[in-house]
């Protein structure tokens, strides 16, 4: 019933999430930076690095560009997500049909939960529906797991971000994306909260390539899965660079030097 | 699965879409100008114009009037809309099934996402269902994608219409219907930001000949792939002629000049 | 389609609806000029007149009396309704299933829409449902267009109910029950507005035979297709003679004079 | 399509119901006065009284004791109720489904309207799913109308009364269960406005044999159909007692004289 | 039509469920005292037991560990739960299908209801349908009947709790899990309020061996048929020794000394 293991979402274990829904969360501006970044051909391209085990895209982008990419990419159907012109407390629309996603050839789905806003329980409830759903297609599940809401003065204490991946647990996910707790300690009690669950980490974002390459070896070591990145990866000139340096990291369980010497070949 | 291509919506992959739904949105007041215009039958003949590849209407226009028109007109479903009786933050009513659309004879459907409005999220999803069900008729998808409510100041700015048509390429739109940001630089950007989806600009309020065209002939400068008219084709004494303009300036790249020629013809 | 034409809720093109679901919309109260009235057998027995095309009338009283008047009542079944006990932006109850008041024998079904209302889109899309059950079973669909709410100031201005009729034509109704706007000019453009929808008025409170057969006179010949009346039925002593009287208008195009000459016989 | 006449609820065209549901509705304390009331066995056994034509429960309790009983008692399934626990305007949870009611062997259904509430029409909604799946089965319809919440200033007035049973009648009930409201003048109202739907009284807050049998007889001297009790009768120390003599007053049509004199034998 | 008596949730019609969801409920915090009670594995391990009829655990904790203790470990599946992050009126969400519980092996189910809550409604109406569900599975119902919401001043007093034991049984639960009440004689009134529904204890925060032995004792003199616990077993070091003491105590009916004494074998 957990199909994680079989999935090209994972290889040899670990996971590499190339996320690429910021037109709809952010919109145009996370694209200045790099305006090519702006343009999903672009992004499905950087996609084929060996590193990515999948790209996450929404379901217009996902129809529009993938069946150009099916042989290179593997994909993640993000089902929900909303725009920031809208202002209340944290939700998130259901874009997407799990029976669709399938249809279009998505491996995975990726849905995210704001644990701790007023509306977590109808969330809750539509997670459910997309969860037993993919279990149907045997599509692995992963949970954005981010507290966020009124009844939350801080949404980045580390036993919050524990409190997220065991959330992530409970409900049934495959690998809960968190954000990175500040410190290995820290990141080892959210590993331990999850399980079986695989935790791997939001990039959050764009930082130097050390500082960026630092903080995801200290998760990889306090037991992490992997990571999920975007800004960090497509706000950079050359993303082709950090994702060698991360596959390192990542799959090769080198060192933050070796990393860093890869993103210079 | 992106069926816009070979629909009657476009012609050369340019589209013109006659819209019609001023009745329900704005009530008697758009008919005014011209007595005439709030006869459907003067509305579908003007739709008879080989410039319009779709006349976009509510489900009661289209089951009274198009079975006279099937042979001549190309009808576009217009899903959702509301009156302007109602007062409160922007939502829609879903007016019409895509299945029931799709027994009338629509070739596509429309349905309009307020984004920013405390609605977003609800619209979305109803906006989520007809896509799906539009899908599995191959009818192509075309959103008003319009951000309006408390969350946004200012709903004209040159990147909150950049949000928009990344809105509508997001959840699946083949077609994104904006406002026309202001300027050729802003409008190429708005392309850009939607990427394979095409872009549209509307017609809004009545203009003169000229800077109507003017406007027009810039937006498509700019990239974008054509026009959804209504009162700036229905509030003319000679709703024919403004057509055989736009008919140069969007089909034939003709300049302004030809194309006010064309009007006076 | 659009089956109004072959339906029995008209006779040569024109309506006349005998309405009677003031027990659950007003109470006892409108029964008490004329205490037969609150028996329903009383009013079957009225809609046996040749001029009445149709009696409205809600679930509960179809199932007990209209098997006993099936041969010489033609019943329209009024779907949603709602009592005065309750306070509120106004709004409606759907009481009755289209497959089920097709089970009953209903030829054709009623449904009113608060235009304005802030439940203006949950209502216009319960309208949807109920418009397009019908369409599958052939029965024409009358829209009880009442703009109200508090987004309205004054539902009686006739710019207001213009756009109550073409409403109704918008979402698909084949006939549209509005309030008399006060003038024949003002009649013939809510006739205008509302296209092939056939436009009856509504018969409101009680008033004397003359007043009341001149306003339906008006109505007439500003193009409106028939009435919709109730209490200036039921609340009279003799039923029979004002409904003699609305035949010679409605049907005969009489003068107001030979109706109500027709009323004295 | 009206079952009432066949059924088991009825004897004879009148009706006594046992309603049990004072558990859920109040709790423990309505079983204070006489301790083995709470126990469902001990109100099976008194429901075995010939008088009684049907025992009102809620689900659990049907489901655990009625099997015991399916020779001797007829079961009214008693499909909505709410704790007292819950503060805010009236309104009533479905607890049970039609389908499952008919298949634990219920008889008939039972089903409380508060008219006048904020939720009238979200229970009326109910109320029509729940009557529709019931014809389907042949099954009667019980309402419990009992106008209340923030519209209404006073929910005994006898206007208010005669109301809720001609909401009874028009949204579909075979039977309306009302209050008593304090004539038999006012009773006689409440009947009449009931048309075809049969009127029962509810028995309220426990009083003596004689006022009890009084209030009984007076009802159905003014037509009521008989009546629905539960703490008049399970809160008596002699249930049978009352039984026989309601049997009297419902059944035989006697005087209360001689009803208290059964109840004395 | 009750499955209770058939199922391995009972042993000699006594109940012991070993409740785990406390990674939702509350977070890691209640794993901090055992550090390894947050390994779901030590906690089926636990569940070996034989004193121990079922583990209640949420779906996502299921679906990774139960596959491994299939043939050990009895599942009952805990339906809905949700995060203590939110704050707001008591609302639980539905995480999980009966119909994938069935599917993952549960052999029961259970599902909270917060009787007094605002949310009172709308969760019982969710239960009906659970319960509805577990019956065409012949899977046996636990209510977690939990009074608490704005409406409520004093939770734990007995006639609250009482009320909560009879809402158990009017909605259908086969076991109610309420608080203990404080005495041995208000947990008599408990259980005979819940009448066939078999009354459980929970176990709430951990205390002493002996006072938990000697509450349990209590509880099950006054006719409790068992108990659910988490705090109380898996923040022990030992919690197999308390579960040789609970044996004693709920099986064996034996002495609170006896159970003590196993519980230092």
């Amino acid at each position: 019933m957990r199909p994680i293991d079989d999935s090209p979402l994972t290889r040899d274990g670990k996971v590499l999430i190339l996320a690429y829904d910021h037109g709809l969360e952010h919109g145009p501006v996370d694209f200045e930076a790099v305006p090519e970044s702006a343009d999903p051909e672009h992004v499905f391209e950087v996609a084929t690095h060996p590193a990515v085990t999948s790209l996450a895209v929404q379901k217009g982008v996902a129809e529009a560009y993938y069946p150009d990419y099916a042989e290179d990419v593997t994909l993640l159907a993000k089902l929900n997500g909303t725009s920031n012109l809208w202002m209340g407390e944290p939700d998130s629309a259901v874009n997407w049909s799990v029976e669709y996603a399938d249809e279009i050839g998505a491996d995975s789905i990726g849905f995210t939960l704001y644990g701790g806003s007023n509306h977590e329980i109808e969330m809750a409830e539509e997670f459910r529906d997309a969860h037993e759903a993919a279990r149907e297609r045997d599509m692995p599940v992963v949970m954005w797991s981010y507290p966020r809401g009124q009844g939350l003065k801080n949404d980045k204490k580390p036993g919050t971000i524990a409190y997220a991946a065991r959330q992530a647990l409970e409900l049934g996910a495959d690998v809960a994306k968190v954000k990175y707790p500040g410190s290995p300690e820290a990141m080892e009690e959210v590993v331990e909260m999850a399980g079986r669950t695989k935790v791997i980490m939001s990039g959050g974002s764009k930082t130097s390539d050390r500082e960026f390459l630092e903080t995801v070896k200290a998760a990889m070591d306090a037991g992490a899965s992997g990571l999920a990145v975007g800004r960090n990866v497509f706000q950079r000139e050359n993303p082709e660079a950090i994702l060698d340096g991360l596959e390192e990291i990542i799959f090769e369980e080198s060192s933050v030097e070796t990393a860093l010497a890869a993103t210079e070949q």
